[in-house]
């Protein structure tokens, strides 16, 4: 972040809806998405908040209609979601909207095809479901980039997956790439003419490199070695052979897979008995003996819930000023 | 492995479940265990190999009685196992068992609580799951060992995670720990006197160590940082709170808890579709560039697999001679 600009929250929505209804989408899918790129910035999970508003809106350009995104039933508790080539953001949230009017009694799948750019932070995804007080999973198949162990072609995408578990408190919410480290963060590396570091990025002949670009003609590794390349692996399997979308390189611009399934935390025993357990967890986590004692241990999830509960009570948040100008500029008005 | 011995596969599964068969053990009960040792050691996964029946012996004789699992079904397709004692390893073969025996068209959890011992390599359970045709999840919440990220106590266990996945050829079984490197490696280590790799330790003053012998009054440290973290409070969320087993520091022996997840791969398209892109993304990982032409990338469950193979053309497996003595000793004869 340059230069850091408050604001008030409901303004920030407003004027995202307005901009967002003034495109092919419909008045509900605004609202959809004004409401996601609002939480990512309370949530300060900003990679994927504001700073995707233009490369979506040059996508809404692209389309020629209204968003149509087709729904089919597979079984009692298994969805698809066809996108045809809506924004993933939207079609994420359908999927969160269709396991979470599901049977709250049994594991529901839904799996999403056809979508363009990018799902966003798939931690936002997940969250929801937990909010509904059942376990969210998601994960993304998407665009190549990530070498296996052992060689140097970007045969993997960086697959992402997210988990988030109900507490009585906030979710406990986990969301990872399953490279070294995201793409995004490269470019951010590239942009501020920092290197990348040691062990994640290799060249076009399979040298290790630290040129954050560097991985456009070569490759990121895998996090974690052969631990992430599995994985990765895993995701590619799951959200993209299983559902018919991307597996490989071969894979063109809208074939990524997203994958969201929705359990019940209760199956097993009851929910306040998991309640009580799983509080008692985080409680323990938190109180545990600091490496650093100005730093207390977090639990994942933590900096957003924390973030978010500020802009709450606050009513305002902090955005990137001239991310927070170009929307003013294109909704009119200062 | 220091010196090593060529057996025949059916004269080691003799000798197993001879032995196994002379226990408080039913005969099959002898039977399945003496099946997951032999498929250890041709799986070439030794640490969770022969070198593990001493304990198991050990714990067998501290039973009054045979061995008595108990079974609730609690849905259409969730069931837990309560073990009583019984060694893990059975336990999580009868986890195998009941979801297999699941309606194969929809998602089937087993919760295991109440076993002693380890439950062995997860990848052998998983395996047997996608060799039937499904997609196997295991997970277990297990002593803790591993301090969170920030932190400096040993709250988390090494909570090891596998996942398999069907395809025409064998199985793709990716089988992680979610420490940096597993207990078991830092045994080995401090038993041929070597150190820890950088990272992966720290001593109950919360400082680096390589000494591996110093998680026991430390802490291991979770793989790939927070991420390792995150995955690592997921399992303990979903096998340790969610089924009634240890979460946390207080844990007492006995208390570990298992999830086996068991899934079909064809709710959203036809089975040879999925099994076609699948067997397309190994083989692409398989004819990428290798790093090193003289090593080809390979596919995790690879190395078992290949190795399987082999035991199996020659009806031979290759074992420990000293663990391989010690089997001759209990069950006579040379």
């Amino acid at each position: 972040m340059t230069r850091a600009t408050v604001v008030a929250v409901d303004e920030l929505r407003d004027r995202l809806t307005r901009l967002l209804s003034a495109t092919v989408l419909s008045e509900t899918d605004a609202v959809r998405l004004a409401a996601y790129f609002v939480d990512a910035e309370v949530s300060g999970r900003t990679s994927h908040g504001l700073q995707r508003l233009a490369g979506l809106l040059a996508a809404l350009e692209g389309l020629d209609g209204p968003t149509r995104l087709e729904t089919r039933q597979h079984g009692p508790s298994a969805w698809s979601v066809e996108a045809n080539g809506a924004p993933g953001l939207l079609a994420a949230q359908r999927a969160v909207e269709l396991a979470m009017a599901s049977e709250a009694t049994s594991v529901a799948a839904v799996g999403v095809t056809g979508f363009a750019g990018t799902t966003g932070a798939l931690g936002h995804f997940t969250d929801q479901v937990a909010r509904g007080g059942r376990i969210g999973l998601c994960m993304v198949a998407c665009e190549s980039g990530v070498a296996p162990v052992g060689g140097i072609d970007p045969v993997l995408g960086t697959n992402p997956l997210a988990v988030s578990f109900p507490t009585d408190a906030d979710p406990v919410t986990v969301d990872i790439s399953t490279a070294a480290v995201s793409y995004g963060t490269l470019q951010l590396l590239a942009r501020a003419g920092r290197p990348a570091p040691e062990g994640t990025v290799i060249d076009s002949a399979g040298r290790s490199s630290t040129d954050p670009l560097a991985a456009d003609s070569g490759a990121q590794l895998p996090m974690a070695a052969h631990k992430g390349y599995g994985l990765g692996l895993v995701v590619e399997l799951l959200a993209g052979a299983m559902l018919g979308a991307k597996v490989g390189r071969l894979a063109a611009p809208g074939t990524d897979g997203l994958l969201l399934v929705v359990a019940p935390v209760d199956q097993f025993r009851p929910r306040d008995l998991v309640m009580l357990d799983a509080g008692r967890l985080v409680e323990e986590l938190r109180d545990s003996r600091p490496a650093d004692p100005a730093h207390p241990v977090r639990v994942p999830g933590d900096r957003a819930a924390k973030a978010r509960h500020r802009s709450h009570t606050t009513g305002t948040v902090s955005l990137d000023a001239s991310l927070w100008d170009d929307l003013l500029a294109r909704t009119g008005g200062s």
